[in-house]
């Protein structure tokens, strides 16, 4: 590697962490930057004037001091504040769930400006139908919400299931039928975008890190229980997807060799004692074998087998202690091999919990020898569909912080001198 | 974070690489290690000269211009090259391991000049007296080779089990019958060098990336197969130990619930099917309940059971064949959530792979669904028990590297403008 390419990575860097800041915890005066980032005062002035000569951030007055019960007494003038521009730039999320397609609009203060959702048939859709629904719902959100004029910076698309980051690919998803369905290339062909595919349980480590990245940063796990089970993954503070945006797939580790049958063709997987279909199943007495499509589910799913369960029906009980022991089980795998810490419980399963937690400590208990069972730390997160949205748009918004650098540095006279450290 | 500290990362890295480089591939020409470093001509000669200066590297002539045979028609002076200087420091690394303690000293330019084997009772011997054993080892070899006069950088144990680094103490290990025994206190304190602890099997991954950075990078694991089961993971170009250093621990994740007696009082662990005490227990058909220090393994074990299996013996051919279906469990498990490639299979255990294979096949076939299988990759290294060393020594080195920069920097002229990017 160059120096130089360091040298900008650390403007980036510096750059990404003064948008993140006013993107995050809004308008704030150049003092309280420099404490919420860290960075000198000489850096932030810096790198300020830099973006508000390329009009991403811009100055506003205080309001609380426009107030009107203070402006009577206000001393001197009002104290000068740092904004992002709203107008500056627009993100697209595009989430994509079993029968659902939620679309999203956000400026560029991360405030959320339109969405809409449409309904399609997961069940009987062809790959080819679905990309036609998608990239011609796309287009009537975009034109809808004049977004056809150059500021629309990225598409971001978050999908249920095994996503190709790569190459822009569903590769396998519950919202699919078909296999390797391509997204980001029709779309940003329709669109003219720049266009990112993402595993929608990934999003939901982003939210998170996002939303407070001292507490969830460093390594930490989020399992996702709903109608499947996935994983979003942070390693060394960073959202780990592997080379293709493929790993962090806890649902399909094996917990029982030969096991129950799961929605992906194996025997056994932890997803095939802890997904929706799964604990129906077992709360019905089906036999393991059963087909997963077979079984009934919906969105109601979950909160009725938990009021059946709060009436005291035995064999919900038995259903979701036996699904919290798989879970303890997967913990105390993923905890050996990375140990991360908090390990997140989300999802619409998640409502379940009080009927797990039992199952859960005696999973841990006989699968992970105390020295290692001591470092696990696991919390709840009341599930919120919104995270995966949240999550999707922060994680386009950081892109597009250091994209502009590049276009802004392209702006640069040559010939800047290379320091040789 | 600064930016002064980033540039200083930066410094710290380019210095590193160059140092390395000159390690890894011995003495050369500035514009060769241009090449293999990839850094500027400018850089190269100002990293370069600092470190002349500061004694680690030299100017060396070109052995191979001035051999007898080329000397009469020599054009021109020799070339000049730069070379480590070996007495710039000494590293001393341990190994800890069943009844074993290995010490071997290294100069500056990585090669070995001196090594020490001690025996030691595993099955019996005390935490304290363990401690006192390594510690008189440690000051006799360090004596022996006159390693007290300041230039000893640093004391590298890499010892089998579970370890917390940061801490410095061996929490759980084959080697020892004590807990929690403290390591780098008591020899940092009788040395007075700095000390550092590791887990062997990371040793293992960081040689591997030691030798051959570019094949094994990324993220990558090494699944160490031998009296028990350990693993050694690089994630994004970086050994992961965790918080503590005592994550990746395959051996530990559950294979089978409540399947075979593990050393470590859990059942169904991987390394209740894989450790050379499991397939002893398998090929002599004993109960699964089997407490594992019953079962007499040796060094003899895994040579003497490949010699029964290549004799055809049923019995060992089938613990085999299981040892392998639970191994491909265990990659399948490992695949799902971090899918690292390649996956280095090795060990004492590896000389058995031939009567593994099939099983891992069959049991990475049933544990993982095809779109996951297909990323994995495994490699088989022979098993050489200098790779541990190896390992530690390249890992003391590196961090040598950095902070002898530490100390350069600590004697620079203070007020060093800092640049606001």
């Amino acid at each position: 590697m160059t120096e130089k390419a360091d040298r900008d990575q650390i403007r980036r860097q510096n750059r990404s962490i003064v948008l993140q800041a006013l993107r995050r915890d809004g308008p704030q005066a150049r003092i309280d930057l420099g404490r919420a980032t860290q960075l000198s005062p000489a850096t932030v002035t810096s790198i300020t004037s830099d973006l508000i000569q390329e009009g991403l951030i811009a100055g506003v007055e205080d309001g609380v001091q426009k107030a009107p019960q203070k402006a009577p007494m206000a001393r001197g003038r009002p104290r000068s504040l740092l904004a992002l521009n709203p107008a500056a730039a627009s993100v697209v999320a595009i989430k994509i769930s079993v029968n659902t397609i939620d679309l999203v609009l956000a400026d560029y203060a991360g405030r959320i400006a339109a969405r809409e959702r449409l309904s399609f048939d997961s069940a009987n859709i062809s790959g080819g139908d679905f990309v036609e629904t998608l990239v011609g719902a796309a287009k009537a959100f975009c034109d809808a919400n004049s977004l056809s004029d150059g500021n629309l910076l990225e598409i971001s698309i978050a999908a249920q299931g095994v996503v190709d980051s790569s190459a822009g690919t569903i590769v396998w998803s519950p919202a699919l039928p078909a296999r390797n369905v391509p997204v980001v290339e029709p779309l940003s062909r329709a669109i003219g975008a720049h266009c990112m595919l993402s595993n929608d349980t990934n999003m939901i480590a982003e939210a998170l890190h996002w939303s407070d990245p001292r507490r969830y940063g460093g390594t930490f796990a989020v399992i996702f229980i709903d109608y499947g089970v996935g994983m979003g993954l942070y390693v060394d503070n960073k959202l780990f997807v592997g080379e293709t945006g493929a790993a962090a797939e806890i649902g399909h580790t094996n917990h029982i060799p030969g096991g129950a049958l799961c929605r992906c063709g194996r025997r056994g997987c932890l997803e095939a004692y802890l997904g929706d279909y799964a604990i129906l199943r077992m709360a019905r007495d089906l036999p393991p074998s059963t087909q997963p499509e077979d079984i009934p589910v919906s969105t109601r799913t979950f909160p009725d087998l938990v009021d059946a369960a709060a009436a005291g029906k035995e064999a919900v009980l038995g259903a979701f202690h036996e699904a919290g022991v798989a879970l303890g089980y997967g913990v105390a795998r993923l905890a050996a091999i990375l140990s991360p810490s908090p390990i997140i419980l989300t999802g619409a399963g998640i409502v379940a919990y009080p009927f797990m937690e039992a199952g859960i400590r005696k999973g841990l208990e006989e699968a992970l020898v105390e020295d290692l069972r001591k470092t696990v730390h696991i919390e709840r997160v009341d599930w919120e569909e919104d995270l995966i949205v949240h999550g999707t748009l922060a994680q386009a918004m950081r892109r597009f912080d250091f994209e502009m650098f590049s276009e802004a540095r392209a702006c640069e006279p040559s010939g800047v001198r290379e320091e040789t450290n």
